[in-house]
């Protein structure tokens, strides 16, 4: 396969004709297509340290595998998956790298994906009884030495603020890495009572985490995300509440970025570090790949022993709260990007795209443009007060060819394109993402509100719906069932995930990721009925655990 | 006058007739309340560094003047205005004090105000054709240093990582105080030709300086904004841009905010470091002090000079661009306090309230609460469904008479009661928040959706007018004309804003503020007609000037 690359403005311009054929055959036509020179992304995201462009085009490639962005140049998926997902980040304008070595400048167009993803938790989070609210970002840095198991495991990525206004700090402050132990400094002066509890809040923020190997969206030095913050009365209220964040989470995934994730509980080791018990969405990415998408952890009282953060139950018992946290972030995006883009790009599902639909006007006489662009107006207004997210892209620089491959590359998932021909039927032309070329090419729609909102919303849904059933059926057809270490090894040597019975000891969990390279992603909660025997032990075990090598 | 103070939850319970005389008499009737315990709310916020609260405990009011704000008590704001402020903050729980000096926690009823300021400006911004996107807050300290205006405005309040991961950093990292480096950073990188311009964009972010002297909401070490930040082809544009975005803020501010801010050019000396003229909206504050509630820069090409920002025009030929950034900030949120707000605590504007309508059901006998709380569940779905902000306070522990206080004291604009009489006649009880006692009391208001809601949305209208009204002949009140030093120096010293010609030297400006303690908070863009001579020097004057105290 070959670069798909687009072409520069200056190519001919088509007839409406040429054009609705040519998209069917994208890669061949821009295999004609001047190779565009190296852009300036040639910023590693991963390099040593801070760094001016120079440095950075000499160390281009260093974590990434050596990979080069380009402008124009999408890298096909089944060629190099690291390479494509970079190359559809910069080119459909979703990040750039940040001047600091893994830092990410989010794009407006990635941005509002993100925004999409706030919308729907936003609404969620609230309906469930949590309020929004902000906590500081620097953290005494005695509060994260607190719990034990919390410093331990945040303490090699912190940033640390040592100078303040000029002058050495008494303290060092943590730029926070998560806000569990600000978070019960301040729980715990304003519990008092029962009648305090439950307490649930939420924040979104930004947060940071000194990593060294990075990755746009999935693994940055700052990242956004949103942590949810709870106290009860008791742990199976905690518990309970855990479980409800997890549910929201998954029914996100599923509902809104059709991505059909695995929910289930981490093993011991793979455990928040401080947390009684984590719950996971596990997707499953376009390489096979595992991306942790989102977790819920029942604290229980490690936190609030560790703080002090007690009440005073009905009969006058001082008691501690039991607790829980939750997180999405920015790294969702990379998730959705890497389940649904194939080798013309990002390819969005309806309900997260910041296009919805793109309309496409075509003319080639002077005389025919005014009354294609009034057309596309209409279309564009009946639609926007429906409620669609639509688009007119009517520059004059580009080609209608251009523009077809270049909004399939920024993965929308509907076009409509409108020609002279198109605006005497008083009908457009509708193109699906997910289907390429002419089967997803439906001509004589009704320009006719009445017709077109609902013909367009019903397609919508049938590109979310098919996006959805698409990611399923890939991830089932790479989860085997292995009965040995040796079939565990089998399958994740061949890229796939593992899923058989468990009981062994933290030991030989750790055993397999040295030789293998795969973790536990988790315990699903969806478990097969009957007696089940350990396929390393050989010994009874309750549950299959799910084991995949993961971002 | 007495301290305003809110009774336990043991006091007797109130018939409803009772109740609703109370109301107009609730200084009197609070004074036989029992006055409670000092709270844990002593921590102040400006004590010297990361604090536990013994230590805080030790060093109340050290900046703040030693004001101790305490659980259910109101100082009035006539007795002590910093403490009354800082008690409503406490009492109407808007925020609380972070462990690390001078940082602030935003709790749940505070940052809906925020979530309020930006649903609204989100849409004005986008709009006007902004996208919201997100730059990283971690900065090379080098980018600081490029702009010699900026270094020398921000270097003073820098907090510095200089650890990360464990490690030294070859160079120290800025945690953004603004954002106007890095964003010229990546300008330089995406801009380049006129097609490229202009570039809006917009991100709601936190920010950090190292701020001495701290106060909850108007200054804090670490704070939320919104900063725009735009890139144009000409400077002309740029100054309309300008413009646009001080027009959106004061807009914002009299429509939303109820508060009648004057716009208009900043000094020469109060301009943003690194600006070439600086707009703003100053509020006059209940203690007739001035807040800057909002800046736009027009940056002219000082940012693009120091960063190389350049783009290739319709001749060919490399021109820099012109540029501005505009900010709002959770200071906002104090400026509403302390507008609005009076002795019984916060008084907010309808458009700005977390909750708009509070409804009081009042029963005594058992048997009439079914019927109640059922009336009281009926009207709140109305106005639910109306989309009026809406809560039904059900709780058993309070009495009615507390509730009231309490739902004023967090500023509710409107409140509905809800008795058994009520209840057979199929009316409520309305009172307004802006109008104490029996004037802004009204009987017998239908129950029915088609009266209540209609009837209801007027009256939040008429607080909402009412409360920029009472404001706008507050600050119309408290400026003087001044046509001379000593007439200035004579309203400054009265606390008032005063309003002359001035066309004097940078020197004189410093010299008014060393001995009166007054800044030139803006050129107002309202000018009065004809010939001026400026009060100082007696020269000739193009334009007046306002000068005032400000926080």
């Amino acid at each position: 396969m070959v670069a798909l690359r687009f072409p520069p403005f200056s190519l001919l311009v088509f007839s409406p004709k040429t054009v609705i054929s040519s998209s069917s055959s994208s890669l061949a036509f821009f295999r004609r297509a001047r190779r565009p020179s190296p852009s300036r992304f040639q910023l590693c995201f991963s390099s040593l340290s801070t760094q001016s462009e120079q440095q950075s085009r000499q160390e281009v490639g260093k974590d990434d595998g050596g990979t080069l962005p380009k402008e124009g140049v999408i890298t096909p998926r089944s060629q190099d998956f690291n390479m494509w997902y970079l190359d559809v980040i910069y080119n459909a304008e979703l990040a750039d790298y940040g001047p600091v070595r893994g830092t990410m400048v989010i794009r407006p167009y990635g941005y509002a994906m993100w925004e999409a993803i706030q919308d729907y938790l936003n609404v969620k989070f609230k309906e469930t009884g949590h309020s929004n609210m902000y906590f500081p970002q620097l953290i005494p840095y005695s509060f994260i030495e607190k719990e034990a198991a919390h410093v331990e495991g945040f303490s090699p990525e912190l940033a640390l603020v040592t100078i303040g206004g000029g002058k050495e700090l008494e303290e060092k402050l943590v730029v926070r890495p998560t806000s569990e132990t600000i978070v019960n400094h301040m729980f715990t002066q304003w519990i008092h009572s029962y009648r305090d509890l439950p307490l649930m809040v939420n924040q979104w923020a930004n947060v940071t985490r000194w990593e060294m190997r990075t990755r746009p969206f999935v693994r940055t030095l700052e990242f956004l995300w949103q942590e949810g913050h709870t106290a009860h009365a008791t742990e199976i209220e905690a518990e309970k509440e855990a479980l409800q964040m997890i549910d929201i989470y998954t029914k996100f995934a599923y509902e809104e970025a059709a991505m059909p994730v695995i929910t289930g509980r981490k093993s011991r080791l793979e455990t928040f570090a401080g947390a009684s018990r984590t719950y996971t969405i596990e997707a499953m990415m376009g390489d096979r790949k595992a991306l942790q998408a989102g977790t819920s952890h029942n604290l229980g009282q490690n936190f609030s022993h560790a703080f002090g953060t007690q009440f005073m139950d009905e009969n006058g018992q001082r008691q501690y709260v039991s607790q829980t946290s939750w997180a999405i972030s920015t790294r969702f995006i990379g998730g959705i990007i890497m389940t649904h883009g194939d080798d013309a790009g990002l390819m969005l599902p309806p309900r997260i795209a910041p296009i919805q639909v793109i309309i496409v006007p075509i003319w080639k006489k002077s005389d025919e443009k005014a009354g294609v662009l009034s057309a596309a107006t209409h279309v564009e207004e009946a639609l926007k007060s429906a409620g669609v997210k639509v688009k007119v892209d009517s520059s004059e620089q580009k080609t209608p060819g251009w523009k077809f491959n270049f909004w399939e590359m920024k993965g929308v998932p509907l076009r409509i394109e409108i020609g002279p021909r198109d605006v005497s039927n008083g009908s457009v032309v509708v193109s699906r993402r997910d289907i390429p070329g002419k089967q997803g090419k439906v001509f004589g729609i009704s320009m006719e509100p009445s017709t077109l909102v609902p013909y367009i919303r019903d397609r919508l849904q049938d590109v979310q719906a098919s996006l959805l059933e698409r990611a399923i059926t890939f991830r089932d057809s790479n989860i085997v069932d292995v009965s040995s270490y040796d079939e565990l090894k089998a399958a994740i040597a061949e890229g796939r995930w593992a899923r058989g019975p468990w009981s062994a000891s933290d030991a030989e969990e750790l055993r397999i990721k040295e030789e293998t390279g795969a973790t536990i992603r988790c315990f699903p909660f969806e478990q097969p009925e009957g007696l089940k025997t350990c396929f390393m032990t050989g010994n009874p075990a309750n549950e299959v655990a799910i084991f995949a090598k993961s971002y």
